[in-house]
């Protein structure tokens, strides 16, 4: 079995699902897919990916076939139900419930908020990208900073890293990168630095993938 | 036990908890939140919710307890993992993906494009936000309609409903009301039409809910 995913340095989304498959211990093939050139929207690609994003997982099985994973978030759910161990959900049902509500506070909250064809269309429309995706950011960052002390331990949800964690590691990374603080939002500085402790969050990062460039 | 669901009668977050707690045949109680008014700004409600959104579902148990749940995916998951029967998700992981991935093509992709704060924030920025949901709303549905072709039956996902029409049909909704024709989708009409035969869509339509108002 080989696992391929086609996804971008800089991208939060893509990010996630490279930080899981570390977890999950799981190789891969990296295709990158350059956003600012516009090869998300190559026909092979949307074809593959209608939405036009990254990131997609192939998989591509012992018997010929080849499975199509789309949206971050369904592919780290997809992961964790077939390669449970470790698993990115806690057990219990009302845990698994927080850590989901906490990976879309980001995943739906935040992000798509700040993602290159939104900050495109502010611009277009005479906008302030920057100041946009600063506040969205900031509000988005200080609703999580109070949603996560329902459940904090070392990481998001008690002491293992789950879901929400893979979510919230490419953020805290996309506000730095924006002039939002890390620090000014101390339970996420906590979380983010026992999630530097891991292999599978550092190797993950964008400026350590094959595609990333020296600056923009 | 006790189902309270805060939410907001036009609100297609909202509106897929009511559809799923209709096929779960769960009763709830419905409080209103009127976020044209600001109430989800509360303190109460902020507590219940940082993020001051809509819906939050709070489960008040035989024991005493009260359960707070948050982000309309992950309480629709919550849902199917506490009351199972009939499932919101099929059973196959392949389709499971495909499922969720429906979903968050809504859930990320176009509803937090479109939603109150977002539509304010443009209009601050002395951009045009009709125009800005028309172009959100479009291109999001043009790649849901072909996402959906890998798995559609006589819903999104075969031939039962599941989270991603829970998903759909709200977003068809807010489709019709910011001016984009959903007949410029026909499988997504077609599958609309099938949700309609249903009473769990019909009864948590906006228009029949307690706090609806004729116009705006």
């Amino acid at each position: 079995m080989t696992l391929r995913l086609h996804n971008y340095w800089r991208s939060s989304a893509s990010n996630r699902v490279r930080i899981a498959l570390g977890l999950k211990g799981l190789p891969y093939e990296y295709i990158a897919v350059n956003i600012l050139k516009g090869e998300q929207g190559s026909a092979v690609h949307t074809a593959r990916n209608p939405m036009k994003q990254v990131p997609t997982l192939e998989i591509l099985e012992p018997d010929g076939r080849t499975i199509e994973l789309r949206q971050s978030v369904a592919i780290l759910e997809y992961l964790d139900e077939r390669w449970p161990d470790p698993p990115l959900l806690p057990r219990g049902l009302e845990a698994r419930a927080a850590t989901r509500a906490l990976a879309e506070l980001i995943n739906s909250g935040i992000q798509p908020l700040q993602n290159l064809a939104t900050m495109k269309r502010v611009k277009e429309g005479g906008g302030d990208d920057r100041a946009w995706v600063q506040g969205f950011i900031r509000s988005g960052l200080a609703a999580f900073e109070a949603q996560v002390l329902f459940t904090v331990g070392q990481f998001c949800v008690g002491d293992r890293p789950t879901i929400a964690d893979c979510c919230l590691v490419p953020q805290l990374y996309s506000a730095e990168r924006f002039g939002v603080a890390v620090d000014d939002f101390p339970v996420c500085r906590r979380i983010l630095d026992a999630c530097h402790e891991l292999p599978a969050f550092t190797e993950a990062h964008p400026d350590k993938q094959p595609d990333a460039v020296a600056s923009t």
